[in-house]
């Protein structure tokens, strides 16, 4: 039975990945975090339409499952950053290949 | 307004590939059915955890969302073979990245 568990396991692999990334806009997060756009309100700015909300809860999920770490600065006004962990720089090469194939499949629909 | 939209929508793209793909064990559904495990009781048998509820479900939506094809062959029994779509092909690539990378995380998990 432990055989078989693992087995299954195994052949499902990518659940995970799809889990820890099926949140509104989280590749756009990882990359924006890449590319040093890494302060909530950078990221309001640039995400419009995300409600300020709905941005927390994604940075929220995103540090629970290990992606992100957030580091708060003692500074007048709070400085709060947030950058890739190791483990979420493993995921940023599959990111960026989704979000191409987003950005192709996006113009056919505009066709 | 339309500008601000069109932005956006470019600018969250891989929603459109998570939403396709977050059901249970999708990916690895769409692997099997590339490598010619394509009939419902193939499948049922190679991932023997899902329920053939789930299995069903997932193959509908997959269905659905344009990624698979559903052929029906006029036999007794009745024979129902899937297959990808040219659509469901562009996504293979990624999918079998994903993967790669479940895997190895799956193995980090073990340790």
């Amino acid at each position: 039975m432990i055989l078989e568990k693992n087995y299954i396991e195994q052949d499902c692999p990518s659940d995970v990945f799809m889990k820890v990334l099926k949140g509104k806009c989280k590749t756009t997060l990882i990359v924006l975090i890449k590319k040093g756009i890494n302060r909530f309100g950078e990221m309001k700015r640039t995400l419009p339409t995300i409600s300020e909300r709905m941005l927390a809860k994604q940075l929220d999920e995103l540090e629970a499952d290990g992606i992100l770490n957030r580091t708060v600065f003692a500074e007048v006004p709070l400085k709060v950053e947030y950058a890739l962990t190791e483990y979420g720089e493993t995921l940023y090469p599959i990111v960026k290949e989704i979000r191409r194939w987003g950005h192709i499949h996006q113009e056919k629909q505009l066709k």
